[in-house]
């Protein structure tokens, strides 16, 4: 059984605060086994990673892009500085790929939800980084590790809508992997490996609405994925640039 | 708050069984607002949606793709008839687009838990017609119509790893469209479009294991997002051919 349920009461988050101590407060008891899924959004703002759009000046690309795309060119200038590549583009659609290997609309820079209206949010620059340190500072707080999945919301290729997913991992198995072991039926299972990080993010985020700023889900129930040390994160996920059929 | 719970005790299930009765007698009190998410292998089995792999008599491009894929030709077969193109290959993977217009691995093709060993489980034919048959033989038999989502597993563009999606759905919105609505902070939202569906049946799939035989899953906390009609179904989730920037 897995349960879900958002965190009440976490304030606003502004660069610099401790991120660990709001959750503490929020959550009350954590258990070891229990998996916390966090918002990028209050990583990124928590590490400073946001930018005033006043404050950037766009350049040639930026301006031209920005055009075609009917899009604020300063935005699209920080989008660009946030991408390794663009993927697709069409109007009014920019499907990036982020230093990290993500690919998601705008290099996951997002606007809503910002805080003041005139300032964008990154992603966090390394977001295993980020949640390994989330981690070490629960545990050094309580004494209990709970698993760290910070998630940020990705559109699919070829399916309608958004599903969160994880984009930093600290002591949750990214992925179940069956590949050999047996099925029900005794069969060796050929290609199976769950993505339990991305489920789970994308079962916190059914525990909110989107106007209801509650940043953090407990979940319970997935302390088999659960694993002392850190684990290899979120980098994980991310297909080899190689071995990817649609970039 | 949500949660999530495999329902113990379903037998194999066989072609022209009551998944209904099979559901109920498992599930005890369902109440309007719950969700049930169904593995689609069970769907199909009740239907008859199977082959027997001895039955097939392989054509020459499945002879010629079984060949460069190292595959059973008689697999290749099948995954041909059950995909209206092939979107990527290389050795050993065939990504195709179905006539539902999802897009996964083999067509959705399984041999995996499919009961005899020869035995292959094919995608329902109408997965959201057979969604609400469910919930309508639910209702009759019980007064209540949960929703119902029918999961199956699919790989991603661009991430490691399977995550159950919606195939066939019933009573519950596919997707919860923010676009224009306020976020947290009073901007609208611009893009917003939460993969609800998909989400339920990632959330479901969490709590069980690949060996566990357990294939429906009850979630309660989602009845903001079921409905009394059922809806578009997951029809709604496929991205259009001409809107698609990876087909």
């Amino acid at each position: 059984m897995i349960v879900a349920a958002a965190l009440p009461g976490i304030p606003e988050v502004r660069a610099g605060v401790d991120l660990a101590e709001l959750l503490v407060e929020a959550a009350g008891m954590l258990a070891d086994g229990d998996v916390l899924v966090v918002a990028h959004k209050i990583v990124s703002k928590a590490e400073g990673r946001t930018v005033a759009l006043d404050d950037v000046e766009p350049g040639e690309r930026a301006v031209e892009l920005a055009a075609e795309h009917g899009k604020d060119a300063r935005l699209v200038e920080v989008i660009l500085r946030e991408s390794s590549a663009i993927v697709r583009s069409r109007p009014g659609v920019l499907i990036c790929r982020t230093p990290h290997g993500f690919v998601c609309a705008n290099a996951g820079v997002d606007a809503s939800n910002a805080g003041a209206t005139d300032e964008l949010v990154l992603l966090p620059i390394d977001p295993d980084a980020s949640a390994r340190a989330l981690r070490a500072r629960l545990r050094a707080l309580t004494g209990v590790a709970p698993a760290i999945v910070i998630a940020d919301s990705f559109g699919r290729a070829w399916r309608v809508g958004q599903c969160d997913v994880a984009i930093g991992i600290a002591g949750l198995a990214p992925v179940d992997d069956w590949r050999g072991r047996p099925d029900g039926a005794g069969r060796p299972l050929q290609a199976t490996m769950i993505a339990v990080a991305d489920a789970a993010a994308a079962a916190a985020d059914l525990t909110r609405s989107k106007d209801s700023r509650e940043p953090a889900v407990l979940v319970r129930g997935l302390e088999r994925h659960v694993t002392d040390g850190d684990g290899p994160g979120a980098a994980a996920l991310v297909r080899a640039r190689e071995e990817d059929l649609f970039l």
